[in-house]
């Protein structure tokens, strides 16, 4: 195995240099465009003043026009505090632009939303609560991002009032593409999910909104359409009742999973397990791990770049399908299938939140585009402009039918 | 004068019509661009993950990175509580984006620079210098705009740590500008700056920012080039020692005005003065006042968009020059002359704030670019490409000659 990740870190490095040189070429990734002419006195007359003062009163008499007349109704703030950017960790507000700016220019591409970085030099939550609705005026979406947990979990929910949707995407993006996959796992390998045992490899914010997702939410309203049974681990093994050292978002998690109360390592854990879902940490599992595991098991190794077991590792060990977070191995779970269309969907219907309805139907938009699932294809190209368009359409229609309920 | 006043406010109100027109169909002025390729998996790679790990790390190595990695290099925020937004005055955040959306569009489109709007839903000073402080990662500079007096005075100076330009556009933009113009308007009458009166009628952002700048800054570095006298009158007549209801703004402004301690009404002082600078409001003064100052009077009418005085009113006083804020007539003192072209030097410099001898040359740059002045022409078109360029290189070499101090 070694071998294998030196040889995927050597391929990263060289990916990384080719970033470094492409940014420094570009000088940022994305700008500001025009939308309107500004070269003659006239032109300023309307985009400025005078003009632009009944564009204010317009707005002040119905605040409605806002959306209409102004960027902000195709806005959204990409904010983050830099305290947990991609494998790299805590690396601060400005070490994490690159990564935003990212996001704003998927926004971009695959939707057409107008979105801008916003790196926070703050650490508190009531001070990153307090900033994100200081801006908030300004944007139709604030899409969270590479904030710590449990911080994120705070955060996030003390701004489901803001009126417009707040989504944190490391938590819910990830598991909902994860649930994409995953219906289309069971019927690439045949199995019922409702009476899956999943196995999730840790517990922090992908953690807990998968376990909320797979046991929480029906995916048929009043059918019982969950996983069976939802096992988590941490660094320390299973999270389960007689555990002296879980703060309140692992205690949290117990609620959800590990109804019949299992202690042990999670190689202990895993054996006889129908799904693995890793979102840890790289080389955890090895094929005599997988080999315990229920007859043709699948495995969702989303750890980055070096997953928790390399997909050769796990074939080798008998696993049925085998999904990673990287584009060059086959079933790439990537975020990125997920929000875009999520909050365009949210925002074209003035959504005030995102909700588990929408986030449901967005993970059976994006399985619903591969029509005949395989082991080696059960998610699409994370690129795909008509997934994009599937998932705002779906969420759009969510959001229409909630409110008219 | 009322049927003047009644045709501008018609044609104002057209200009408004098409303004609202135009922005509807736009949807908002600006939006995002792309800089780099985003349309296959090797691009996301690219510019997402994986290989935007590298950045980060390059980045969080060594933080001067940021500015050449990344947009916030070039990212200038146009931040505003919508408290004092252009004559309407505290119509709140979500009705002042206009406004802040115009600033960006035209610091794109005359110095490259992509900024974005701010607007705060946010209201006690501590709140907004927070809001501020917490964004400024991401940004290269920071443009304050309407907020209101006396609060815009202590965001701005305590915001001056921050290590990026922040300056409030209301107070200095107009300063500057008209400073620009009185050099010119001197040329153009043939009189002596040092000896000029000059009564200003305002008390607000712009009228401190224009005492100061007048009287404080002698510019040229040991030799006394300020005007001679300033007078600044508010709504209860000339600010004078004697007033019992001034407030510290205003009594800050009498450190630098009305040596010989004049009191009376705006008409009263106004006899006998060189210069008539108002920024106030419209239809404060007839023909007759303009007669009672001292011969060929100089008229700064800035009220917008109807003047203290009517130029053709003005002129039938004796006037010799009339300057307002409009661009129907001639010599419009127009903020556009100078802010993109400050924050462009500024940035390009990597100066920590903008100083005083910064706007120094920025009035000058501004003055030069019109090579014989006339009582007509007194100042370029608001939006010169060759004016803003000028600018942003004297602002640029101001910035490097203070370092090397």
């Amino acid at each position: 195995m070694l071998d294998l990740v030196s040889y995927m870190e050597k391929n990263v490095e060289s990916i990384g240099d080719r970033s470094i040189e492409m940014h420094r070429k570009a000088g940022g990734k994305i700008g500001i465009s025009l939308n309107v002419p500004l070269s003659s006195i006239d032109d300023l007359s309307l985009a400025y003043t005078p003009g632009v003062g009944a564009v204010c009163e317009a707005i002040h008499k119905n605040p409605d026009e806002l959306r209409a007349l102004t960027v902000s109704g195709n806005a959204v703030a990409v904010v983050t505090d830099g305290s947990a950017v991609l494998g790299l960790g805590d690396i601060g507000p400005r070490a994490a632009m690159p990564v935003m700016e990212g996001k704003c220019a998927l926004f971009k591409v695959l939707v057409g939303i107008d979105a801008w970085p916003i790196c926070l030099d703050a650490r508190e939550p009531d001070e990153i609560v307090a900033a994100i609705r200081a801006i908030a005026p300004g944007f139709a979406g604030i899409n969270i991002e590479d904030i710590s947990a449990p911080r994120c979990f705070e955060i996030e929910e003390r701004l489901q009032d803001l009126g417009i949707p707040v989504m944190h995407d490391d938590q819910h993006g990830t598991a909902i593409v994860l649930l994409a996959g995953l219906l289309n796992a069971v019927k690439a390998t045949g199995k019922d999910f409702s009476s899956l045992r999943v196995v999730i490899s840790g517990a922090g914010a992908a953690g807990r909104a998968i376990v909320r997702l797979l046991r929480c939410i029906n995916l048929e309203p009043g059918v019982c359409t969950m996983v069976g049974e939802v096992i988590v681990c941490d660094s320390k093994g299973a999270i389960h009742k007689g555990r002296t050292d879980l703060g309140s978002v692992k205690k949290a998690i117990l609620a959800y999973s590990n109804p019949n109360d299992k202690s042990g390592s999670l190689r202990e854990i895993l054996a006889g397990a129908d799904v693995f879902i890793g979102v840890s940490k790289a080389g955890l599992l090895t094929s005599d791990d997988v080999r315990t595991m229920a007859p043709d098991p699948i495995v969702f190794a989303l750890a980055n770049p070096i997953p928790e077991i390399m997909p050769d590792e796990a074939l080798a060990g008998g696993a049925a399908l085998v999904a990673t977070g990287r584009s060059d191995f086959p079933n790439q779970v990537n975020n990125v299938l997920a929000f875009p269309g999520i909050f365009r969907g949210a925002i074209d219907a003035r959504a005030p939140r995102i909700t588990d309805r929408m986030k449901l139907v967005t993970a059976k938009a994006i399985a619903d585009s591969v029509p005949e699932p395989t082991p080696e294809h059960i998610l699409p190209s994370a690129l795909s402009l008509e997934v994009a368009a599937a998932v705002a359409a779906a969420v759009r229609q969510a959001a229409i039918d909630e409110k008219s309920e």
